[in-house]
């Protein structure tokens, strides 16, 4: 957070309705219960509202209730910003990582977040509405203007067997030795960054993926990474190289 | 993990005795606990040693204790890898961000981490042994043989006081409108990352460290990052353009 920051609402609230100047927001149950009861704003006070789509606006608390209650929407506070068109593929791990790789994912920029199967995927299930409340959580916390979408559980070969046309896919693969020429000279665009599970993947996957025309096999150096600190350096990388970070 | 990964002991364990052909290695009790009561080896059971300056060893159980035990070194299974002179100065935050911090650090192959007090941080002291001991157990699981020793926690202004001759300063500074230059055209060498606390580096602060003859400022990205996403962001940028991932 920087000092500007600071000076600004500290609280941040993402919402599904409209925003606009003058609009007024209805708040749900658990949203009322975390402005008023656990940050305790009362009504007069200001927070910053976002939705994804309009930009982040200065509202004020009208009316504060212990289950419900009235913001209004009073004036823009940050332009609306769009990540780069990345998707991040990652293999669901235990839960707390999970957890983590997207809210780590949100805050690095992916514009899409989709767990895959793959042959050493130990999870049979997410709690995708548990994954898409911590993707919100991060936005709120980071700052930005916009929450990734996360998708359901889906086999990795069928996401690969449905690729769409002109997406590439930088493929984090464990067993590359050293770096490799990793993203220079590709151009930015509509790219997927796929990362593998804990026990890495199958070696018939692997030779799979790296045959794809699509796919650009990248190392993440000679050390061996979990899969939240592979997802977090392959994001930075990509934001460096290909991003909004350039 | 790769799959040749997993045809090795799947425990690997750090000591600090001398490893070589023969060499006889007496646990201590917390080592014993480990082997014996957690990962269930018994007698004839092969797992890794490393001790940070001697290379990876295959080991065999020799004696199975409670409390006691014994191993042999068998054979040499890895060589001894130093990473790049890499340190990373981080502001302590909530506990177990700080752990993690420590963690991701030594996987993403920091050779020494110096927890400092910046003007705002909060942590008014931390718990040396503690975060020493992330790092071993980090080590031991991404496969490296080198563990980043964990200084005490020193004031930054003291740090940059004392600052090592020919030492540069990758100064993450999340006030800094874009990513700017970045580290195109820096050498390789002796090298520090320095990463701010929750709520920023104060204005002060901020200009001290910038006019600093070895500070280099670098941007992350548009959105504000917490410390630990940057942590691996801004190492995962330095390993790829100067360090051992190129």
């Amino acid at each position: 957070m920087s000092d500007a920051a600071l000076s600004r609402p500290k609280v941040r609230l993402h919402v599904t309705q409209s925003l606009g100047q003058g609009q007024t927001v209805t708040l749900e149950r658990e949203q009322a219960h975390y402005l008023f009861s656990v940050m305790r704003l009362a009504p007069g006070d200001a927070l910053a509202l976002f939705n994804g789509h309009d930009g982040e606006w200065r509202a004020c608390v009208t009316e504060a209730g212990k289950r419900s209650g009235t913001l209004v929407c009073e004036t823009p506070s940050a332009p609306q910003v769009m990540p780069p068109d990345l998707w991040l593929l990652f293999a669901p791990i235990r839960k707390e990582r999970t957890d983590f790789i997207v809210e780590k994912a949100t805050e690095m920029g992916a514009a899409r977040i989709l767990p895959v199967a793959t042959d050493h995927t130990n999870a049979a299930r997410i709690r995708q509405d548990r994954l898409q409340a911590h993707a919100v959580e991060a936005a709120e916390q980071c700052g930005g203007t916009y929450v990734p979408p996360v998708d359901a559980l889906r086999p990795l070969a069928e996401v690969l067997a449905g690729w769409p046309e002109g997406r590439r896919l930088m493929f984090c693969d464990e067993a590359r030795a050293g770096p490799g020429p990793a993203l220079a000279g590709e151009a930015p665009g509509r790219w997927a960054i796929l990362i593998g599970p804990e026990g890495g993947f199958s070696g018939p996957e692997r030779a799979r993926i790296a045959a794809l025309p699509f796919a650009r096999p990248v190392g993440l150096g000679p050390r061996i990474l979990r899969a939240d600190t592979a997802a977090v350096a392959a994001l930075a990388l990509w934001q460096a190289a290909l991003g909004d970070w350039r």
